[in-house]
């Protein structure tokens, strides 16, 4: 046993999570104490009718008004969008939990009685119909969570992004601390609130489960499966909404009609805004909180099956969320580095500060770590390993963290070099402009490919080092590792769409020119905290379901997967192909959704006189109606791939196919996701490049309107749902499928793979 | 044993490569008819003096004598180019000439005893010095081969484009005979001269071989080596001078200067021609040789450790030079429907032509497989299969290698209906240019990601069906089933760049706008065909990358390859990021290549006074160079990647990581090359389809110059380097790593994995 009693780590857990909450309400009041002010009652509860304080380079009153005006639309569109998208989803999780009863119960055709456990050998465990139950109630309770996550999310990014316009009048720090602190308040609430739920739903079911520990985490991984299948659907819905509307906005607004972004004769605006929301905001928060849940639901199954399970060790059992605890902490002394330690000045500061706030967690991480895997675990103990058993000691585990956690930062600080216009491949894609927007598409694609190397061989050495020293836990707790500073990771990366919102209601409200810049240079400093928020999304997916895998095939009772049978060698190949059909499906809706939103923008301008003079005002509800009308129902096909291809191979195909496509699906979207993040991300950085004009290189290609800028925008365009729909997402089908086949694993090994055996 | 006797098979295989090479000279006699005048000597052996006979639609004789001119400055070009790049070719085989040796030498340290058996147990084998020295040997036969086979398709291209430009002056049927005929000259000859090599060296070797068949075949797989390894160098270089050549023409001619494709006044229009006789006609030629003899290296390899090598059973085991005979008779008679039976005489009747060719060689072959498999093997056989035994029937074979025949038909089809301007996905392309590049982009790269979706399902039917049935051997026959009809493939895929080159030639000679036409059309269909080309060569490398995968586990003695082991994961995961690094380097290398030209030209329409005017020639020698030296260096770094990652891999990381690498380089790769190619033909005929304007449709969108033109004009430029250069690179890729794993086993299971036998 550790140092570290049953009764402490009871008390501990939730009191990391309820001090997360309370910092995040902290961060909010902080936020709300910059006033936005407005004649109207905007309907969500924040009836703040003060006037902000007048301050030097204030613009007039009317302004404001307008800057609450148009907050009020983005907040409206964007819940109202939400409540729309759960709708359909409360559709697809009624339907998926009687799935994942029907078919989990049936594994023991439904029996009642009491089953021999399958690792604790010689006990008796809770019968099959039990697990098919509780799995579904924590498939439920995580999908309820992961929606959670992202409406909050939306919610104070909806909030803050009219705040930061304000604040940006009185300077970049000021706007800066206003954005970052938002983004803390979500990265707060998500990790504190999973934990918390995780928590208290373990020991609720402690209840039932009493000492069959094999069942209780066995159902607790349909906590995971729900938090992903919410994501899925948020990110791909969310992303084709925003992009559609993006997209289209792009090409009548800037390429068409030359008016600038965001200018609020452009009918698609508000969808736009909207979009960032629901896209960025909310779909990325239910992102990452599935990973969470996922790493955390895939090491606490293999430890439940490992001595730890079996000697019935609460604390070391619950070391993956003692390490989410600590990071919760971590990240809270880590934030104040950026809200109170350090002030940012100038425009070159926001970058290096939010890098910094990367290196500040992964370091204080790194000793949070070192302590609690000294105080919680046993320093020897045995873990199970694909039908042997393998002897591990405690620091081998504190290493098992920390490379995942430092692998993180590999791969953030790898995708800041390739996105950021402050280095070569930026820049040097910026220069490819000149020659027109072919050679800018061909250099980001061949920027992105390159941009995979370095994140690849960091995953494949965390691989190595973490099952070599501790099997598939390992791998699970270096995902935990990655993850561990999540809430640092969501600031930063939130802050990058509420200050891109705050551009935009800038632009919208006629403030002046020098409050635009400002918002522009901090949206500058966020698309490249995006990417590294996204390099991190995929990374630790990679990760996650490498361990989600490992308990996949432990569960299903697979000993090795061998390439050298054809039954695993094709579902690697076909595995490899689907990241390609799923990208297909959501390009294609981005496409032809943006395509749609293309025609009404054309139509409200060649119809709606005055539109271009600014004296009629444009509609729109319609542009509205057509990115919500186009994502919901363009998130169907790829959804359907995703949910539908473990059931379809598990049961026709069995297993090792199974087994097989999961592999393949994972290496293979990888590297997709990662090359698509980066180009996209390295195109929107050089347009800016260009458009700011910082240095001379930047200025011989500028200014906005010339060739080269034109030619940068192209790249910009196609850029957007490779890096904020089909690349983000496919994090999820690979964590998604894993999970999944982990929690249908008893269905398939009693019943699947009904094809071979037919033949 | 099979009903055919080892004298008659002795005598068969060789009349069957002579037959080949007859007909390929006789189609060449038939096309050197078409007279091609000039009042010149060329310098290339063809002293044509007779003018053109005079037709309806014949232009002066100035014109006729241009033709000549130009013609004889593209096959110059082309020449010199290919000499240059074999001098550096050169360098390389010497230099891994002598790695095979030592490393393969030093697998025994260099002894020269006779060693025990591996496979054939009890009897006594030559020692692993002997190997090494006809492995090497085998190698420098297989590279001359291959440099051959690019060379004398070269030859015939630049032999045909200009006569199949004045056959156009007497209608499109006579243009498509003379193009047609010419790209069967080198199908025949590539077969023909493949087989014959092949089974000449295994005669010879076995004079000093004698009953020791394991070291007699294990030799013979350097033939695949050196067959590939100048593929890739073809590919790769061939691949960065003409994309180099054709962007940069393109971006100044087309986008800046509004002038016409192959307009004479382009400077780098030479070097343009050049290419596609270099890259797609030189490259793809060393390409489909190398799959060629790579897939009967890896069933000869199988063979000879199963029971076929173990009895001596000569026919039985000589099998795929049989199919590959067979192959050549097949093609012939296909052909003769081609050129002889049916007349093209109307412009929509030459793809549907080209396509009842497939169609046609696969039905004969179908029937020739099951001929060649009854008298060739005996009733029943046994197979090794890792470690295993392995009962076969002679007919499970048939149907092994119908599967690979029928998955490429298939895989053509497919390939067409995604690439052809008849069918709605190309049209929705073209279509999405209303709204600008960015939309053109973003569908056509949503085109190339599903199209990859039918073949892979394709690929893993094949593999499964044909490891089923004869496991590792099945797979093996499979990929030569594909490539059995090699003769055919390679006449409708090389029909494409010359008919590209004849419109080429049409355009700089100032011929009338009809011939033009016809030769456009010419084109189209060709566009198609290369597609298709590049599939059936994707789609076999896959079946013969598996089938040295396989071979490779074999000889290294891995008894499981098992993606749960971190070795072999960190493998898979890595070797999936190979081809994305690899397309990263290709793709920045055509982009800086041309980015390089378009300043040429550039330069050469500023400053050379009466160019635009057309009353000074521009000076094409500089832009040649450009392409030369840009492709000569670029083609390093890559080449470098492919053939070091085994070297590298196998030496420290060991055979179980390499095995990883091999399998995730091949799923992965396979998708990204496949996807590639069909984008990059889709946007090419998305483009063309604008420019044809043969539909309601297609005129809305025209004409030339258009705003959708222009935008169809961007996605076919960044199209280029994806179909011409990287897809087709990674087929070589793939195979290249396998077959030098294959080559270098001995070695690595003897002294590989130096750095984990450290640590």
């Amino acid at each position: 046993m550790g140092l570290l009693s049953e009764g402490l780590t009871q008390l501990l857990i939730p009191l990391a999570a309820l001090v997360g909450l309370a910092f995040a309400l902290l961060q909010w009041f902080l936020v709300s104490r910059v006033k936005v002010s407005g004649s109207y009652s905007d309907g969500n509860g924040y009836k703040d009718k003060l006037i902000g304080e007048a301050e030097e380079g204030v613009d007039s009153l009317e302004v404001t008004i307008k800057v609450a005006e148009i907050q009020n639309a983005i907040s409206i569109g964007a819940t109202s969008f939400l409540f729309t998208q759960y709708r359909y989803l409360s559709i697809f999780v009624g339907v998926f939990s009687a799935i994942i009863f029907l078919f989990l119960g049936s594994v023991k055709g439904f029996s009642t009685k009491s089953e021999p456990c399958t690792y604790n050998t010689g006990n008796t465990c809770k019968p099959a119909l039990a697990n098919a139950f509780f799995t579904t109630i924590a498939f439920l309770l995580g999908a309820l969570t992961s929606v959670l996550s992202g409406f909050f999310g939306m919610k104070i990014a909806t909030y803050a992004n009219a705040r930061t316009t304000l604040e940006a009048r009185r300077g970049v720090g000021k706007a800066f601390i206003t954005a970052f602190r938002s983004g803390a308040v979500m990265g707060f609430l998500l990790a504190a609130n999973g934990l918390l739920v995780l928590y208290i739903t373990i020991n609720l079911f402690k209840l039932y489960y009493g000492d069959d520990w094999e069942g209780l985490y066995e159902s607790i991984t349909g906590y995971g499966l729900g938090g992903s299948s919410m994501a899925l659907f948020g990110r791909v819905g969310g992303g084709i909404y925003t992009k559609a509307a993006d997209v289209g906005a792009d090409l009548v607004g800037k390429v068409e009609r030359n008016i600038p972004e965001d200018d609020p004769r452009n009918p698609a605006v508000i969808a736009d805004n909207v979009g960032d929301n629901v896209g960025d905001i909310a779909g990325m928060g239910s992102d990452l909180f599935g990973s969470y849940a996922e790493s955390s639901c895939a090491a606490l199954f293999v430890a439940s099956i490992s001595s730890f399970g079996i000697s019935h060790d609460y604390t070391a059992m619950s070391y993956p969320l003692i390490i989410s605890s600590m990071g919760i902490v971590v990240c809270l002394l880590t934030t104040l580095f950026a809200t109170d330690l350090f002030e940012i000045k100038k425009v070159s500061e926001i970058e290096p500060s939010l890098k910094r706030q990367l290196l500040i967690s992964t370091v204080l991480m790194t000793a949070g770590i070192a302590g609690v895997t000294f105080v919680a675990l046993p320093s020897e103990f045995t873990l199970f390993s694909f039908g042997t058993n393998k002897a591990v000691k405690n620091w081998y585990l504190f290493f098992c963290v920390a490379i995942g956690l430092w692998a993180g930062l590999v791969i953030g600080y790898t995708t800041e070099y390739y996105t950021s216009n402050a280095y070569s491949p930026v820049q040097d894609v910026a220069d490819s402009c000149r020659t027109g927007a072919a050679t800018n598409v061909i250099f980001g694609l061949a920027l992105g490919y390159k941009s995979v190397i370095i994140p690849v061989f960091a995953i494949a050495f965390a691989i190595y080092v973490s099952f070599s020293l501790a099997a598939m836990y390992g791998i699970a707790v270096a995902a935990l590792g990655m993850l561990s500073t999540i809430s640092t990771g969501l600031a930063i990366d939130a802050y990058g769409p509420i200050s891109d919102n705050a551009g935009g209601i800038a632009e919208m409200a006629g403030m002046s020119h020098e409050i635009r810049e400002r918002t522009d240079a901090l949206d500058a400093a966020g698309n490249t905290t995006a990417a590294i928020g996204k390099g991190f999304a995929i990374g630790s997916a990679a990760l996650v379901s490498l361990a989600l895998f490992g308990a996949y095939v432990s569960r299903a009772g697979i000993e090795t997967v061998d390439v050298l049978t054809p039954k695993v060698f094709i579902g690697l190949l076909v595995g490899a192909m689907l990241p390609y059909w799923f990208s297909a499906m959501t390009m294609k809706s981005v496409g032809s959704a943006a395509l749609k939103m293309v025609e009404e923008v054309r139509r409200q301008f060649n119809t709606i006189p005055g539109l271009m003079e600014g004296t009629a005002k444009p509609d729109y509800a319609t542009c509205v109606k057509i990115s919500t009308d186009a994502s919901l129902k363009e998130m169907i096909p790829p959804g359907a791939l995703v949910m539908l291809t473990p059931l379809i191979a598990g049961t026709f195909f069995g297993v090792e196919t199974l087994a097989g496509i999961l592999a393949g699906s994972l290496v293979s979207g990888v590297q997709i996701a990662i090359s698509a993040s980066n180009t996209g991300g390295a195109w929107d950085n050089a347009k800016k490049y260009i458009e700011a004009g910082a240095s001379e290189h930047a200025k011989s290609l500028g200014p906005k309107g010339s060739d080269p800028h034109k030619a940068a925008v192209i790249g910009d365009t196609i850029g957007d749902p490779l890096k904020d729909t089909s690349g983000p997402s496919l994090n999820i089908l690979i964590k998604l499928m894993a999970v999944e086949s982990l929690v249908f694993a008893p269905f398939f090994a009693a019943h699947g793979g009904v094809l071979f055996k037919w033949l």
